[in-house]
């Protein structure tokens, strides 16, 4: 539990990394009221400086004491270390915001979007998870319609950009974009083939039912954050060439109708949710438009024909940010506030 | 109706466009009867020179004309010059295989996809209408399984290339992409928006109903070509930073159940299928891995476990052959061959 104060000590844990990186810019554009900042790395990223509250700061590699006197840590730093050491950290007093997924469907550890479930973060043991991108902008968009007329299934595809992959996946979509321009041979690290000008039916590894980790997270933490395990979902996870921002193709069928007008002006009232809809003037959600925005953007909603209580959306955010980081700092900003 | 010969004058009317040149490319592959081929193309592009059977042919301006004594016309010119000469052509005696819109949904017309409905060709009054790129992948993966098992409901988002908006279109795809690596302005003229790294959910515009045109045929020729209006069918269509081949996320509902393995054995032994589906060893169809291939891919199949009976599959075609000009000669093909 949190202790009411005027500032905080807060450690981001992979403050070298994308979304470490990110925590940081949104933890200063939106004042949070940091008290000492402490980045930390593994071994291999330790020493490196990173510039925060206008100091630049030796990021330290973490160890088993790193956590005392640490008020917050965000993790951004992969399960691995996150299994490793947020106990650790928890036991140290700190509240740990894991952007990992080692503890997302631990029922000991609450999953919070704080425009869905900010309660459920109150109830933290010092370890609140922080849902994984695909998921949190689906059910930003999708929780408001659910409490007006109750979700029965949804059907998504999503086209999610390479920066959930992290750093060297950008720079691996610019190299083989480089490449291909250029008649070079290309090189494929990062992605199990090439994701220059392709699409990948493929994020994380295949689990034994033949969909992907990344397939089940959407499933499993959806009704998690919703807390509704009657809610049915199947998911296809596609990796499309864009560098930032997620977008996905949602269905969804409702218990109670909800006409496209009806949906639009729940979602228009919605927390952290942009209606971006206008098809006559070719105005919907595009990922190239919103990287770098804070909100959940909605677009293309239109009745589903083909069921008597459908809808179709396309709905895009930007992964880095409401997807991960921003997410997290919202919660770590909820926290203090209560 | 055409009468049997050991060879025929064919025409491609549009022959300097996109797909006209791979129903050139097609014909003369396959070895297609041709006693004199006739390329046609509009007034602006009369004049240009195309290689045929090792002659180089130039091409006529299209005029009311130049039907006489044409066999078999392959038009691929936009739904203008389709319903202006399709009907001209159809009075001189020729056999029309019309890839425009124009006539796809016209109760005169049969929609043909030979692997499905190469019967309801025989019966043209000379016009046979070739179908959209995203339906004629959708049909031929899907209606062995709609004869074995019934399909009651399809969602389907497609990842569509820029090839299927024609030469322009992949230019201006790689115009941008050179643009944005080397921080160039970048020119927008084909597409709505930025096709560079980013995902366009409108293809064509946009009806009345909030769906755009390319979504509403993939659910009216589905139902035509499969001659089943019972089948409810829900569409995405998106544009992708890819060259060629469409790709798409298909959900499935079926009145019998159907398992996984069942689908997979019915596609393997279905014409002009194949089956790519290994997820332990990262295999699943591709856009960059099947263009200019003729098959339709599929893959990622797999159960649904948000409803009783329900698949995922995913599914790749190269949208200029099998999608456009393959099957315009196929049908062409077994007309002769009857």
């Amino acid at each position: 539990m949190l202790k009411k104060k005027s500032n905080y000590e807060v450690a981001v844990v992979g403050a070298t990394g994308l979304v470490g990186n990110e925590m940081m810019e949104i933890l200063e554009e939106r004042n949070f009221p940091v008290k000492t900042f402490h980045p930390f790395a593994s071994p291999q990223s330790a020493g490196k400086v990173v510039q925060f509250g206008g100091k630049a700061i030796k990021v330290k590699a973490i160890e088993d004491n790193s956590f005392e006197g640490i008020d917050i840590a965000l993790f951004s730093a992969g399960s691995g270390t996150s299994l490793k050491y947020s106990p650790i950290a928890a036991r140290a007093g700190t509240v740990v915001i894991d952007n990992s997924s080692a503890f997302r469907m631990d029922s000991n550890v609450p999953l919070v979007v704080p425009e869905v479930n900010m309660k459920a973060a109150f109830s933290n043991r010092g370890i609140i998870a922080n849902p994984n991108c695909s998921t949190i902008q689906l059910v930003v968009a999708l929780y408001p319609l659910h409490k007006a007329a109750k979700i029965k299934r949804i059907v998504v595809t999503t086209f999610q950009s390479v920066s959930g992959k992290g750093k060297r996946a950008m720079d691996e979509l610019l190299a083989q974009t480089k490449a291909l321009l250029s008649f070079q041979e290309l090189e494929i690290k990062e992605f199990p083939h090439q994701i220059a000008f392709n699409c990948l039916p493929q994020i994380d590894d295949f689990l034994e039912n033949d969909y992907t980790k990344e397939e089940m997270k959407m499933v499993n933490e959806t009704r998690k954050i919703m807390g509704d395990d009657s809610i049915q979902i199947t998911s296809t996870t596609v990796r499309v060439p864009v560098f930032r921002c997620h977008s996905e193709s949602v269905n969804i069928e409702t218990e109670k109708k909800l006409t496209p007008n009806e949906a639009r002006a729940i979602l228009s009232a919605s927390p952290g949710v942009i209606v971006y809809d206008d098809p006559k003037r070719n105005i919907y959600p595009l990922p190239v438009d919103h990287a770098g925005k804070d909100e959940v953007y909605v677009g293309r909603i239109r009745e589903d024909f083909s069921v008597p209580k459908g809808l179709n959306l396309w709905i895009v955010s930007d992964n880095l940010r409401k997807g991960a980081a921003l997410n997290a700092v919202q919660i770590a900003e909820d926290l203090i506030k209560s």
